[in-house]
This record gives C-alpha cells, structure tokens and sequence, in this order.
C-alpha cells in the first residue's frame, strides 16, 4: 500500500484535523471530530446535514459552508457515521427551523440517520440519494446506491435552504432533484482502504468494471477496457433509459472523479460524455468537471445528468462557498 | 496502460475540447487549439500569457480568466509549446499594454518562449519560476525546475495585471514572488505518458523517490516509503534552508497533489506540514491544498512555501475566476 500517511488508524483523525487547518475560515470540528460544521451559521435557516463514511472526499465536509452544508459527519473510511455523531451536528447547527439529513441510500447510513433522528429531540426530516442506475441492490444497499448526485442534491437544496424556505419545501425539492438525477460509474482500477492494506477487488490488466460503486463494489459486469467513446455510451445509455426528463429539459452533466484519475482524462471524458448526449437531443446546460466523489484512489469515473427545472438552474447558479464548490461570493 | 482515452494521439485535443465545453462561459480556444483564451478580456490590461507542456491539468489552463491568465498554450504531453503557439496567444490576447510570459524552467520551454518573443511584433516580458529546491539541474532543466510554486506567481501577478499595473512593475513583481517561493516533490508511483503507453519510471513497492520532478525526473534520492511526517519533515527542511524569508513572514502553504493521490491523504499532508512548520516558527497565513499542478497520474505530492508580503496577501486574496480557482466573485 503506497499512501502518504503515518498510520493506518491515524488517517481520518489526522486528514480531518488538516482539513479543518487548512479552512478555519468556513469551518469548526466538532468535539472528538463527530461533524465538520460551518464556522458561521444564519439564524432561522433548515440545517443541513449530511455525512457517510470517509473515502469520498471532498464529499461531505468539503461541501460545509455558505449555499450548501451546515454540517457533515464522517465516519471511518466506507464505514457509516454512528447516530451519536449526527445528533450532536444537529445539536450543533439546528437553529429553531428543523435539520434535514441527506443520506446516501446504505443500509448502515439509512440505520444510522434514523437513529439520529429519534435522539435528536429536534424535528428532522430525511432525503434519501439513490442516483446510481447501475444496478437495483448491491453490497451495502437495498435498492439503488447513492452516488455523485448526492452533491447535486445538497448543491440545490442548500441553496433553497438559504433562501429561508421551509424544511418540507426542502424535502420536496431534495426529492425531486435525486429523481431528476442519474448515474452510473466505470473502475480501471480498485481502492485500497488504509486499514485493509491491500486493494478492495483484483482486477486485470485489461479489464475494467462497468457500473462499480463509490466503494469497489461490484457493478454490472466486468468487461475488456475500452475506449472512452463506448465507455461513455455504455454509461449514458443506462442513464437516459432512466431518465426520460432529460430530453427536452436543460441538463447538468457532472464528471466526476474516483480519485485516482486526473482532470486532463476527466475533460477527456466531458468531450465524450457530450457527443453521446448530443447524438440522444440532450442539451448540456450546466457542466462540472472534477474529483467531487471520490473511492480513494481508484482510477475510473463517473457520469451524472440531472434534468433541471428553471428553479434547479437558478438554485445551481446560487453563490456557494465552500472548501470544493464555490462562486458567486 | 489504463486511462479513459480513445487513442493516445487524440488525448490532447479531446481533452482541450472537453475544456473548452466545459468553461465555454470563461474560455475560448484559439484555432488550430494553440492556445486557451479569456472570453472576455480587458482593455488596457497587461497580457498574462502562460503554457507548457500538457499532463499538468488544471496547470496552466485551469487557470486562465479574470484575476489570472489571460492565455495558455498547452503543448504535447510534457513536451513544449510551440514558438508560433505563443506568438498566436499573443496576436489574440494583447490589449496595447504589452504581454507578459510567465515561463516554467525548462530548456524547451525556455527556448520556445523567446522565439515567440521575437517573432511577436509586440512588447513582451518574461518571468522565469525556477521554485524547486530538489535538484539544481535535471533531465530537461539547466538550473532549477518551475515547478507548484508557478501557479502562485501566476495568481498574484495576475490580481497585480488585473489592477492595471505595467509590465514592467509586474516583471519585479514576478520575480519577487518566485524569489519568496520553494517547493519539493515526492513520487510513490510513476506516472503513465498516453504515448508511451507505459510508466516513465520504475520504482519498487516500498519505495519512494524524493524530490521528484513534474515529468518524473529523477529527484534527490531513491529511499523506502517513509510515514507522511517524515515526508514533510525532509522536504520542509530542504525548502525552508533555503528560504530563510520564511521565518517572520506570513507564509501560504500549497500542498499539492500529483494526479494520482487523493484529497484525504493531501490534508492528512496539511497536517503533517503544518506541526513541521509550526516547530520551525513558520507561520501558514493562507492555505491551498489540492490536485493544482499534476504529473498525469503520478501518486505524490509536492509542499510549497511562499513567503508573502502584505501585498501579496492582498493580491493573492483578490478576485479570481477561473476553471480551477475561483473565489469573490
């Protein structure tokens, strides 16, 4: 195992401590790091929470901040957050509105998040992710995974968020944003987890994995490499199938990293991604382009359309200011 | 070779379009794909004019618009633009006020820059960044390599040009920042060049080559992977021996990653960095940590100090926006 760490245990506490180092303008951590929250909260606003297991970065602290989170709660790499460390985020960053949860559908987040929620002794209300087509059950989920268009989801609904609205609006758009969103992902190669020291799944020279999950988990098939163009048909193919919003709807095309892959492939794979979209009459209105959720370091990609709304354009255009995202301020 | 690409010839322009698509709303590209362009330039301003070779994503395109560059010209995969690249960006670029090269220290480079120069018909300046404190002469570079520390000239030069301030104030002020600026790389893995098709470097599983250059180049020494402090704490000591500015100073630290290493070890690297400077009486007054100066898909990281005046923090915190760094506006 080639990481830059000191020790296996020491890798959460330590990134989380440097993390917070390195944005003590937007960011506090909470005690013994249950939650990263915004150094500044406003008043009268939905809280808004999220949180998983750590590996994914920047996903979910490095989306605390103005416009999006008010707090994330990261567990140990791939491993769900425990309900302690949510409840105490709520206790945190709840500021009389009510908090709302933004969980990837896992089993043990789904467990989790719902046990925060019955000791909060706050109202809370939950959206659930659930964007990845690849495949209907899978590792550590019943029913479809939460993947990169979880970011979308807290991207919009924060922005609303900020707005004042209510937390059952919120609730309604979160939903109506994850199902207006789709997407799929392809591994070149697997993530080492620290603890484990050796690579989740073996894969060979020439093969890569067609559907993976943020975690290594299997996907749909595991087929010869190839080339980018059919990497990308394949992908939106499956997307679009699922998504008959995004014809005729401005999309957001969201390229998203794994880790180990670098920006000059991911742009590589825009190109691709867009020609594909072009061919189905699917208008690209919004791009983002970069390692947002990742798998450690695992080389691959993954692709997302989400079918906007004017309100979701105007919500995605909305200022952000956070470690990963941010503009308009 | 395992990378999201059609052919390996076609990487660079399939990517430079997927760019350009991408920030269609920053970005223009110049025919032939010479170079990448501000849309919206301004009048009067001093041209920033920046490239090299491609692989170093979002280096130097990521970072052309308001507050920045106003044009790169990316060449091959690590190789050098061409002359007429240059001399193109130029004739698109330049407002009446002179153009400015900001220029990495290698011999290819070097040389290209100045027959665009003299071909350009215009006034032309030029800053040499020559930051890595590795090696003093390497496969491609006679003197130190410009290396991280490149995009730290190229924001606050670019704040200084955005200000209105002549080329000749810029020159002096380029000068001062690479002169205030030191940075070390370390390599865990090799990276892949698309036309290769094979890793550049061989290099054990418990090995790790220190002081690595950009391209790969061989650095200090060949040693065993060693624990992220220990990393930090030879690469700071070679750094800050030969910035003694550092010591008094507000310093920005830029930890940066390779391509290949994932945000999650980059803060664990803050950390680690930050206890080494703290025991030096190094104070970090700004922080950018992240994938900014990359090998392809290199596993490492490079540290970088500046050591900054009140102007430069002032001009380092200014406005910018571009694909890879945006902030106030």
């Amino acid at each position: 195992m080639k990481k830059l760490i000191n020790a296996p245990e020491a890798v959460l506490s330590e990134s989380l401590d440097g993390f917070a180092r390195a944005h003590a303008d937007l960011v506090t951590l909470g005690e013994e790091r249950k939650f990263v929250a915004r150094r500044q909260l406003t008043p009268g606003k939905v809280a808004l929470i999220s949180g998983g297991g750590s590996g994914h970065e920047p996903l979910h602290a490095g989306f605390v901040g103005y416009g999006m989170l008010d707090a994330a709660c990261p567990g140990q790499v791939f491993t769900s957050p425990t309900p302690d460390q949510m409840a105490a985020a709520v206790e945190a960053v709840e500021q009389g509105a009510g908090a709302l949860f933004i969980v990837k559908n896992y089993e043990g987040d789904v467990m989790n998040f719902e046990m925060a929620a019955e000791i909060a002794g706050r109202e809370v209300a939950r959206v659930l992710t659930d964007d990845d087509v690849a495949v209907e059950a899978s590792t550590w989920s019943t029913g479809r995974r939460g993947v990169a268009g979880t970011l979308v989801v807290e991207k919009i609904v924060g922005a609303a968020a900020e707005q004042g609205r209510p937390l059952a609006d919120l609730v309604a758009l979160g939903e109506a944003v994850n199902r207006a969103t789709r997407s799929m992902g392809v591994a070149l190669t697997s993530c080492t987890v620290p603890a484990a020291g050796k690579p989740t799944f073996v894969i060979g020279e020439d093969e890569m994995e067609m559907g993976v999950g943020i975690h290594g988990e299997p996907g749909r098939r595991r087929v010869a490499l190839a080339r980018a163009d059919m990497i990308a048909e394949e992908m939106l193919e499956a997307v679009l199938a699922d998504l008959p919003a995004a014809r005729g709807a401005p999309c957001l095309l969201l390229v998203n990293g794994f880790g180990g892959t670098p920006l000059m492939e991911l742009y590589l794979m825009v190109e691709a991604a867009s020609r594909v979209l072009d061919k189905h009459g699917v208008k690209v209105a919004r791009h983002l382009t970069g390692n947002y959720v990742t798998s450690l370091d695992m080389a691959g990609c993954s692709l997302t359309v989400t079918a906007l709304t004017d309100e979701m354009i105007g919500l995605w255009d909305a200022p952000v200011h956070t470690a990963a995202l941010r503009w308009g301020r």
